[in-house]
């Protein structure tokens, strides 16, 4: 049996004083393998991503590991615990509608330093001097003057300190209603071939605030950067938005199915000695992000959601019906809809009632196997 | 074809002014039958009672009919668009936390001096002019000084107009995530057979401001005061609350089954000429509101729901397990809930993440077969 | 110096496991006095009282002590860290819409059978006994099964477990935008002339769920119990709700002015040996709760309030303006609001927008000098 | 008097199906003046530039135009009526977080294209023909798939589409506890003496999604890149959000005081003919919207603000006091917070209850007189 420490790191104060404080468990390998770091519940409502924790440290407390581990359930204690009616407002900072997942720190600005002082360093070298930097950079702003820090960057900084020591980091989210998706770098795609996830989204190199992005970005620059002066040096880590289903509800099967996918993925990555995890042989799509297409709802009424999650749609194909139930006599009630393409549907809104312009769908296009 | 009309009536202004209305749509009969009135998603994310009613119009314009029917979709203009994240928050006036459907008026107080009048009314007379006392009676609220009505009395009294008007009232609900259950005033317990609805409350005569009581407590105080005079006066109504499965679903398919268990008991109460609608032949089961019990959750944690809505639970059986990730070391992280009776899951909360105290589940407990 | 001491009191768990706690601090006087306890901030937006007990602290430490004194801030973990926006939505439970002090204990059942049993007791033994009633009444509660308790029954219940303890009892509130006001028992009028505030509220013997009328209900009811068996014994209790002001604000010199108002009221019940608190020499005014008049906005829109807190106002003259732009062109874009009661303002809705049936103003009517 | 048109628009639906309308006042000049489009309430809180538009019509009515005007008040008929609790969580879409102020259109993409088109015209026709292209653009994406559109674009898009009408842009907003100030284009400095506001923020050509930005910022990027062509064109438009002070507020009187402000820029604009309209003597600051520095709260706590708005504040003189109760002992109760620079205080948080990481101040630094 492996040992597991646990750390609880203090990321902000509430309004009555008390501590915000997030759980940090920890296992150590044998020093051969990567650092993975794995998070959860960003987003408040997205929870099944503890369980998934759960069910790694019951498997990883059993494997022979090369690799050290870094488990985060709970990574939010404000989103995770704000109500509003039976559900959990925990998408975006209930004062300020800041995304929780978009609060992360941007390393860019390091990196043209970095490269000129590095232009002579070894591989092995830069990995750990970058490292070493981007840790340094967030202790910057984690102790610079306390006023300049918002709520969530706090939470935020002090995970990615966690994640920037790290080989591999994966963020366990989950859509509203939704089939299992990974968002992966185009760089990392063979690796997203070992994760037991369907659909795949790949994304280009840009920081838009998400935790994957803040992750493997700096990594992605500092290799390009290193190119521009015609020195090779590969992405050092590998970094994954993982979707795992739905938002709102904990299964436990499922979560041992997911703690074996990333296992699975983690034994591709060397992490453990004598491990047999492998991927299940299931059909995998992927698609670009900008072919990932948003379908916002044409009218105000009320949905019935028509296109099953992972299902492939043709265009023109019936996909929701708006019931509208205030023009029963002077228009029709019912208003079928449809998408004008080809599509896979990964996800829907979780409501019934809608606004026009509310996110109904989002779709994969031009999708292709992987 | 029978023709439908459409009214929108007023019952309120929002902050920019604008007026706040509810549809009303009617269809006649041949003045041979009962007067109906049906309304749907007073609770703001209890959406489902609309698509009911849109297939009982679809249904009632094709019947031969000897009742007049109203019915009203939408009936809460505020808890209906009232969004707070992706979730509708419907269920109670967010300034103020106040149920929507507690907001009805009370009519005790009309009953002593009607009945000093009516000593020697025959039945009919009695019925008529208590219906006309009661509509007065909501009146003289609705044209009493502007200032003494809330935002929901001003909702709740204008629908209470309609219903009073009706001889048979129901009122369409949902549960959060929920089985189908019926709320039936003892006295109608014959006709709750006539539903396609498995699960049965049966309440007594008290009144709490909801609208089912709002209907029926009048007519059974009536009916008590009078036998309290030697004079023997039916319950002149019948109104229920049907709780029609799940809260932020639209699903037209069910919504044509219970719009058919719904024309099933309308038959059974004359309201047609030649309905061949029948109830389906279904396990049927009651249990008294007292021994409907609410289980609180007793910890804080992250929940998997195990018992089977409308399933039975033996007393002892797992009904939850309780994730708490942040004891992993500590004590153990899942703890495993039962109940220590025997009963029937009819409902369970709609979110995985509940604080200490949050209501898990409600259980029929000393329920008997139908 | 008197030594205070602090307790941190469990009284419930969040979604992600963490304890909800109250801190409770203690100072002992000689064993002379009475038991005073006194609580803040119940409602989430309701601040003040944490700094008046910060000030009380502050003198309480260096008085003579004849009394015990138990001092909460923060009686409510949840609601003191529910922003929605910037406001605290503290009001109510944020799932369940319940007002967080309605959900004290009623001890009404226990009357009876404790005075059966106690129809020979002297008053100094019914006393000591009936307390250890209530405390036992609510321990059974709190050590009854874990899932019959509610969230906000569990934080109530473990406050009123400590309230009981005392002899005066003091929740500390505030208006949305308010002035002073005190909640008083008809019995305690009196004593009401020894806090520095301007506008009384006498109130029978009701109990709607509140901790002051959990406090002094039972022992009222006990009373009227006793002496409908021909003994008299005097209301052993005195508990009030005092209203500091408006709601969101922090004012050390103003918490400092109410601190003082208390300890004149606390001199005048001999909690001090040597303590010149005397009440300032203001006009204070009275009004039975059936006088005290909610006014709803009798249109939606925007709000001018005229009437100023504290104001006594003449039946007829302005109260408010209501701006209704949308209706610039088609009717007066500006409407004047009047009250046809000679009245005190005391209190009005913290937004200038409102929806028709809004409560705009609180008034004493029939209000007289105190 | 001049006459007043009333149009309302059609900006969305919600869900159960009702139309989303925003009144739009129009007034006709004598064709000799600038166009003028002032709109007010875009977040739901900001009430009070509803009052100045209402004043501003009263006055325009009377005045000899010059200049067509078109006011748009309740902008945002959404934000405008979401309440949560007693105050107005309108600054973002309840669903998605998104600030309803930077949801405008950008539009660079067009002027590459447009600047190729135009090398040889001369100013007026430039002028001409940009607009027109605005709105095409604008028209382009209101008319394209219905599916594209959130809800907060199609309410900003058809604002937006009015705003590219006009010459002068002013949006009327509030801070949340706040003193009045102006957000100016740094090339409309000398305007700015015009407004009766003390504090003007300079702001650099950057597009972040408001409508100052949205319709200042294509004038701005055309006119440099024309003059990258060796092209002079003045930018054409003047845009401003006005900051009108505290939100949740109507005073009428203060708003006939803005609206007199606005007339004397407007005066200053020639938007009239013999107007008496002068800026009001009182001393102005500016400074650069790099130097206005948020002071986010160092502490969770509950805030004594000390910082008077507008006051001109020392370096290192107490700013707030953070009151933590649950700390009594254990530390001091009381945190004196002070800000390292010389500063003005513009604005501070609306509440009194903050997390660590609060938005608490905002500051003026490296300002001077204008």
């Amino acid at each position: 049996m492996n040992s597991i420490s646990q750390e609880n790191i203090l990321v902000g104060e509430i309004a009555n004083g008390l501590p915000l404080t997030i759980p940090v468990y920890r296992l150590k390998g044998d020093g051969t393998g990567p650092h993975v770091y794995i998070q959860a519940n960003m987003h408040g409502a997205e929870v099944q991503g503890n369980a998934v924790i759960y069910q790694l440290l019951e498997q990883l407390k059993q494997l022979d590991l090369k690799a050290d581990f870094t488990l985060v359930p709970y990574a939010n204690p404000i989103g995770c615990n704000q109500k509003s009616g039976e559900f959990t407002l925990g998408r975006f900072d209930p004062i300020t509608g800041t995304n929780w997942n978009r609060m992360y720190l941007d390393a860019t600005s390091i990196i043209p330093e970095f490269v000129r002082n590095h232009l002579t360093s070894d591989a092995s070298t830069i990995k750990h001097a970058f490292r070493e930097q981007l840790i340094t950079h967030i202790d910057q702003k984690l102790n610079g003057p306390a006023y300049q820090l918002t709520t969530g960057q706090r939470i935020a900084y002090n995970l990615q300190r966690l994640a920037h020591q790290a080989d591999i980091v994966l963020d366990l989210h989950t859509g509203p209603i939704s089939s299992k998706h990974l968002y992966c770098p185009t760089y990392a795609k063979p690796s997203a071939r070992f994760f037991n996830i369907e659909h795949v989204l790949l994304i280009d190199n840009g920081f838009g605030g998400a935790l994957d992005e803040a992750s493997f970005c700096p990594w992605w620059d500092l290799s390009d950067a290193l190119k521009a002066q015609g020195i090779n040096f590969d992405i050092a880590v590998d970094a994954f938005t993982v979707e795992l289903g739905s938002q709102e509800k904990i299964d436990l099967t499922a979560a041992k199915y997911d703690a074996q996918s990333i296992l699975s993925y983690l034994t591709h990555k060397e992490a453990f000695n004598n491990s047999h995890h492998q991927p299940a042989k299931i059909a995998r799509y992927s698609c670009h992000l900008n072919d990932y297409i948003a379908y916002y709802s044409p009218l105000g009424g009320m949905v019935e959601y028509l296109a099953p999650l992972g299902g492939h749609i043709k265009a023109g194909t019936p996909i929701a019906n708006i019931l509208r139930m205030e023009r029963y006599l002077s228009e029709a009630p019912l208003h079928q809809l449809t998408f004008d393409k080809d599509a896979i549907a990964i996800l829907h809104f979780a409501s019934a009632s809608v606004n026009q312009g509310t996110e109904l769908y989002k779709f994969f296009t031009n999708y292709s196997a992987l």
